[in-house]
């Protein structure tokens, strides 16, 4: 008999999150871990759905950011117990295969979203498939602490996923890198950038001053308006012809050609967001300047420990993305305020 | 007054190149040389116009490719003299920017492409510009070796634009490379992979038998037919999850899917032509993936005088590519056996 006791945000179709009671998520496989939700996020990949533009089916499960408790393991988890504060990953990976050794852990050969299966992020509890894989333990104590919950939530998706735009776009000891976007994962390539890869220039673009402002407490050095009509051409001139290493983080076909247009002949832009908005990058202008595209869903599991520890050790602050704190029940709020960009990001209660 | 002695190919419309008498070149700039061409090219990317898809103006000089003997130079010149054989790459440069010295030549501060002021490669002279920056000597005794001049020709393009695919795709000692298409290009890409860059693997993608049949020769270890409809399937699982570096040398739409989708996650393709007939590429694959796409017009210049070394001790026969040798005047014909696919690579007798 399945009981519906937990509460979980379900889509009912654009612009409509609701939280509900749901079946408890419940153990499949030997592999698998249940855990109990501490914190979970709205992420700016969310609006995709919310605002329609992808497809979903009313009554998919959302969410795909949080951290919370082990509550039960399957008879094969070897690297969490129960009462374990874990963070998880945006994509679950059996952390065996090659391409998990690798860490490309998005490329698992067991790959697993969250969302699929009636298993969303943004809920009570949620079944955990490959639990060694996957999860993240976080130190004792951490479920009292408010502070690290909220940087760990930050490090599910949108720091790894900054970190990894900035590091293959080859932010390491640049001269100048270029973030062109100020969401969430703009803001945290921007601070990977500047705190942890050794970037000299970070060249921050956006045009809210807020987040322009938390941009340069992260660490650029410079910010720009990105309606200036003239951006491209001064970014270029204050570079001396352009920017070796460009993270584009809005993905829109005019933050794309802005990001193209900036990057230095010989350089790289990779692209962290999925490109639900970008037609058509321009192939002419990456061919005469050599330029490469990576297009880059992060394997955040490989970055999560590192990010850990320089989040212990001060050195970086992702939790300043969430400007917004909601429970769950109130979760429609949450989507509203990101979808009018009146918050960066929003950080659920979910315990 | 100007005297038109010497002759040259021009453009008069779509599927109509003519060889005319054109007025002798002569020194502008204390940069220049004057060169009489001994042998020029006829390249896949000259089909563009020659078949109008781009747009080009009657009376337009045409050809990229040559090599010729130093007739005169400007007082500024230092490093070639009358007399020496020379090799010139598509584009002209000069030698000392920061793109120069980074090897990006094709970026140079002052690149200047053959064509432009009536200046073309299909010809029995032109004026190099930069010229310091521009040629390559050939050693003694070059203008009689015709074995040698037909290498050297093949140096100014396509050897070295296969070469920088596969090197900036990552071959270089790579388990598996992949080259989408039997042109030219594709075939220097084989070429280099196999015998320059140390890869292990090196899989030919074409639909000619004869051109995979050289692709052999130049070194491929597997050939695919790119009409089978399943070769990305089939590629993906010969290579246990695909190809960790893709040349598309084709530059087709359906051979830029085919290259995106064989490519292994993690790894890379570089298209090396001019993106003329590519609407776009699969970035949802590209992010899905973490695949670098990068847009590569190689900086020839960067490797002729390796790829020359190379020539000279035998490890690399890129005049292969060469199936048909027609003098200057009978330039047409050369034009309607690429444009129809009868022939690899057409090299023109100018001397």
């Amino acid at each position: 008999m399945v009981v519906a006791v937990v509460k979980a945000a379900v889509y009912h179709g654009p612009g409509d999150v609701r939280v509900e009671r749901v079946p408890d998520p419940v153990l499949r496989e030997p592999t698998d871990a249940i855990v109990r939700i501490l914190r979970a996020a709205i992420c700016g990949s969310d609006l995709w759905f919310y605002r329609g533009i992808v497809q979903w089916t009313p009554g998919d499960r959302t969410g795909h950011e949080f951290v919370g408790v082990v509550e039960e393991v399957g008879a094969e988890v070897r690297t969490v117990r129960p009462g374990d504060v874990v963070i998880a990953p945006f994509v679950a990976s059996d952390g065996t295969c090659s391409f998990c050794r690798a860490g490309l852990q998005t490329s698992c050969v067991n790959v697993s979203f969250w969302g699929d299966d009636a298993n969303g992020g943004q809920a009570e509890a949620v079944r955990v498939p490959w639990a060694d894989g996957t999860l993240v333990p976080l130190p004792a104590g951490a479920a009292d602490d408010a502070a690290l919950l909220a940087h760990a939530t930050a490090l599910c998706d949108v720091m790894p996923t900054g970190h990894h735009g900035a590091l293959t776009a080859g932010a390491r000891n640049a001269e100048v890198v270029a973030v062109v976007g100020d969401g969430a994962v703009g803001l945290c390539a921007v601070h990977s950038a500047a705190r942890l890869l050794g970037a000299r220039r970070v060249i921050a673009i956006g045009h809210n001053p807020q987040r322009l402002e938390l941009a340069r407490a992260f660490g650029a050095t410079e910010t720009y308006d990105s309606h200036d009509p003239e951006i491209a051409e001064r970014i270029v001139a204050e570079t001396s012809g352009g920017v070796p290493a460009v993270v584009e983080a809005v993905g829109s076909q005019q933050s794309m050609d802005l990001a193209i247009r900036i990057a230095r002949p010989g350089g790289a832009v990779t692209f962290v967001g999925v490109p639900n908005a970008v037609d058509r990058p321009d192939l002419r202008e990456l061919f005469r300047k050599n330029v490469s595209l990576r297009g880059a869903v992060a394997p955040a599991r490989a970055y999560i420990e590192d990010l850990l520890a320089h989040v212990l050790e001060g050195r970086i602050e992702p939790a300043r993305v969430f400007d917004l704190e909601l429970p769950l029940d109130r979760i429609g709020e949450g989507y509203a305020a990101m979808d009018g960009r009146r918050t960066i990001k929003v950080l659920l209660h979910t315990g």
